[in-house]
């Protein structure tokens, strides 16, 4: 076996663990699993034997502690994220760690100054960059092909709310699930959003009003160079999975349709129909879950930088932020008034 | 000749009038153009000639004199149409006249006042609600087949800017352009609009700019019943009018596409391409422009309400008014603050 | 009343000629309906009120022999339009007739003899010719936007078979239904048909099959210069009427999709649909009716040839009479093989 | 590693080896490659490095002999395919093979003898039947969606012909490429094709007419139970490969598109278009080879028949030498016609 496999650690064997644990042992050549980890034992060595890996870490500690082992994977719950991340760089890990760094701008700011101190890499799961729907929108607009944008959408909805237990502790669907959308709004624009305005309410289930959180949003966002954007968000879209983007720029615009588990249309004496879209991310991005993960292993290996870095990580949250105040007083808010 | 047919005087012979002339003349064979009078006298002789009428009057004056003439189409400058409404409503005619009734609140409701004493029937010529398009997704909100609205979005886009001096007597993008659009808002989701806030900016061209108005905008409605929709507009679209809305309920979605001059898919070595969508209101709106007309004659020969009666009239001139104010005062405003 | 308005007769006042009847009433204004004739006079004075026309001629024969008239409009059956030709031109009248002309080439070029005695003009009724989505296919075939053709399809269905009485009389699918997908194959490729072979059956309704006729067929054509193609027929699709075509060529191809009533799309829970495309073709082809009639008219006033001749008649109803003695020999049949 | 996993070995290393190689190494944890062997030992031994696996055969005779091994893929050229399954056969493995088995009926009997005497498993490499596109029609047609199905229409068209060397020994046109179509027509539809007539020509290119092959055809099926189909072949399509089916059942259609690198669409100031679709079979059918394989592998690990046999190898052969004996003789071919 080649000795230039990129050793990595994964820390965490719930579903994303699981995800790019398989990623790895199956279609990433260039990387080899040296151990897993998780605080439940029997989840860590069900993915082992899945994925023909060895080695069940008993700890997060112990994979930082190996010195084969060059990168972690950090698919443990968020409120790990940070203290996990400053960890690993101290241990001299480049690390790949799942979205959100955390809640709030401090702990995601520790993070990262242990990030650098260390010279370690980062990359944050922003995983939809590495879609071909979003990545062809961002090269009409990288390459000039639309001109210069001026109005955007996003369409961004669930299938269904998740349960009313994730939903407390998810730090709220602005943190949760707009957090996407707004690494989406920049990734695809190339540029800041300097004022956020929200409007939002319950309107799928009123549990998730009773938890304090929103499961309805239109977010305006106003970028620095002009440019002004929608994110369309809903806990629940009865079809499926809905992701899509739109942008008008001088030249022209450039729109995605959702995607579909096949081509197919049927007439009827009823109607027209196809089937629903892919139902929710795991089907519509299997794709990006590999590419991400090719990107960081090749950025590691390659020493180059990698495509979502910690900043990439940090100001989605300040606009998660920006938008819940938004929110709550009801104003347009600028994201620079987040400092903490 | 039948005298059931319904007798109309038509003033002003620009281009909307041309388009409601003939398809007077020409497809509504239960009316019958018995005058039609423009300050520019050639361009009403031409028209007659075209519409094969023989009664080119001097004046609106002399329409409204006219005992024969049971309904007047006012199709001259806005400027012209509050008084015009008012002359017409004392006269005992019926009215169909194009948006906007005027730019302010105050003469819009001396109109109203004048139609009411009067008992005469109101048509504004917001011909977008005849659309077959706008109509199918009335429709699936109004029978409950997507169940409940949360999300409207309406794309509307022109081409291209009208001419500066146009823009300058517009009474501005919201008045002359998204007006519109408020009209659809209100007809789609089947209720009001509570509060507005407007994001917009000076990006098709600078002059538009210094004349003091807006070329692109983001405007987000709240309505009544909880619904939250977003108007995208802008002055140019290089690909040709824009027209689509779409609409997220509880039990579906519904979204419209844009019209096309034929279904034809060319393959090529480059690219997989269609030609341009219908390129403006003329051809986009065609059919619609010919069902206002035939559902405003046969609601006066029905002796029923018109579908466009006054009030729908006035609600998106406030809604303007509003979105212009949200704009000028960066907050959102409560379409009610708008009172003249 | 202008006199450079194109005076014209109409034979038959059945359901195409009421279709004719209002188009040159109320969409022609360069054409004047000088008289309408029908054996059922009750047809032709409910057809006269409904366009405004004052003269009901007691039979063709009387239109025939009126010196305003200029040209006469065949929508009478198809038994009657050889006979009708040869009077109507020997009385020097331009003529519009209905397709086919007759059933037999016998009858057909006794008929285009006597036109081209009498130096009149002729235009046969293959209004698909006229249709937006097939004009945009032969442009792209005769600009060499998709090179030179190789393959051609056709897919041409009826909603529903016609009352067994209709078939019986109907001179079969092939002159009656396919008839129309002949003139189509010759139209978009620009090139005449060689050798036709047939696959077809009874899959719809076994009493067609009793009457003598088919009512699903695969038609298979080689052209001169090569070009293979294949028109799908089936006399029932329940989703509703289907039109299509698709060439491939050395630089693309072209495809056209059916028109639809909206251009809405549902997302339910259970499938993305849209409503059934336009039903039948008094629908779907009602532009292409009216512009058949415009380039008739225009023809005439302009002393230019029509756009579809009397060999465009002809050629036709030879290919339909191959095509069933191919079925009926279960070999290639040439074209030229059909003499009679 | 577990015991159960179905030890294969692989002869063949070319393009497809390659493909099946990397599905069973990255993609199918129930399998493990055990040896691989190509006459081009430096082929053998780039793959076997690229999936981990130790053992380069030195000979298909080599994999015969090893007890471990239980199943074998025959990737290697056609005329090697019908000796290497009677050897197969003979040691006891069981076999999947690439398509065709033979291009003559005598030697693909002279296999299927041998499969039957052994009593092992064999598979043909029909992946399009795993297709999600094909899948579903084939799903609508049996489970009645669409009715009784009557017409049939098959679209695959290759992006540019092979190298003219490759088409001399490729069996022609209809061995080479309809075999696909063949196969797929008798799966859609459930049913055998009785008769075949074909009209085809050499329009792409005439260094393949000088091979004495043809480069277009359109290929006109008559099932059993009456279903009429056509399969339209072209060696070159400019913008890509082209894989489309329809079938018209008395209940509806169903229709599949061709598949998009991304489901963009931008509308410029000329056009709206998409890009091309993918260019070919190994994008295009990248999932429906690892699906035939994981049919094949699960197949023989519980026992079950494989889900495309060796009688789905044969007939399509013999359909292909009915099409050609259809063009060479000018008429419909009865397929049992052909018997050698």
């Amino acid at each position: 076996m080649s000795t230039q496999k990129l050793h990595m650690g994964i820390i965490g064997a719930g579903r994303i663990g699981r995800v790019h644990a398989e990623t790895l042992a199956f279609r990433l050549p260039e990387a080899q699993i040296a151990a897993i980890t998780d605080l439940n034992r029997e989840a860590a060595q069900a993915l082992a034997a899945r994925c023909n890996v060895s080695n069940i870490a008993e700890s997060s500690a112990e994979i930082l502690a190996d010195p084969q082992i060059e990168a972690v994977l950090i698919c443990s719950p968020t409120p790990t994220h940070a203290d996990l991340i400053v960890a690993a760089a101290k241990a001299g890990k480049h690390i790949f760690c799942e979205k959100p760094i955390a809640h709030s701008l401090g702990q995601i700011d520790r993070a990262l100054a242990a990030v650098e101190a260390a010279g370690v890499q980062l990359q944050i799961g922003f995983d939809r960059r590495f879609d071909a729907n979003f990545a062809r929108v961002r090269k009409a607009v990288a390459t000039g092909e639309i001109g210069v944008p001026s109005l955007m959408h996003i369409i961004s909805r669930d299938p269904a709310p998740p349960p009313i237990g994730y939903i407390r502790s998810s730090g709220g669907i602005f943190a949760d699930m707009t957090i996407h959308d707004f690494d989406m709004a920049r990734f695809l624009i190339g540029d800041e959003v300097e004022e956020i305005y929200t409007a939002a309410g319950v309107m799928v289930d009123p549990e998730i009003g009773l938890a304090g959180d929103l499961d309805t949003a239109l977010v305006l966002l106003r970028f620095r160079n002009g440019t002004i954007g929608a994110i369309d968000n809903s806990r629940k879209a009865v079809y499926g999975y809905d992701q899509r983007v739109e942008i008008l720029g001088s030249k022209g615009k450039i729109a995605t349709e959702n995607c579909y588990p096949n081509q197919a249309t049927v007439s009827s004496a009823d109607a027209v129909y196809k089937d629903l879209p892919l139902n929710f991310f795991m089907e519509r991005y299997t794709e990006s879950f590999a590419a991400e993960l090719r990107s960081f292993v090749n950025a590691i290996r390659e020493k180059r930088p990698t495509e979502v870095n910690g900043m990439d990580g940090r100001i989605p949250v300040q606009m998660a932020l920006a938008a819940r105040k938004s929110y709550d007083e009801h104003r347009p808010v600028r994201v620079e008034e987040i400092t903490a």
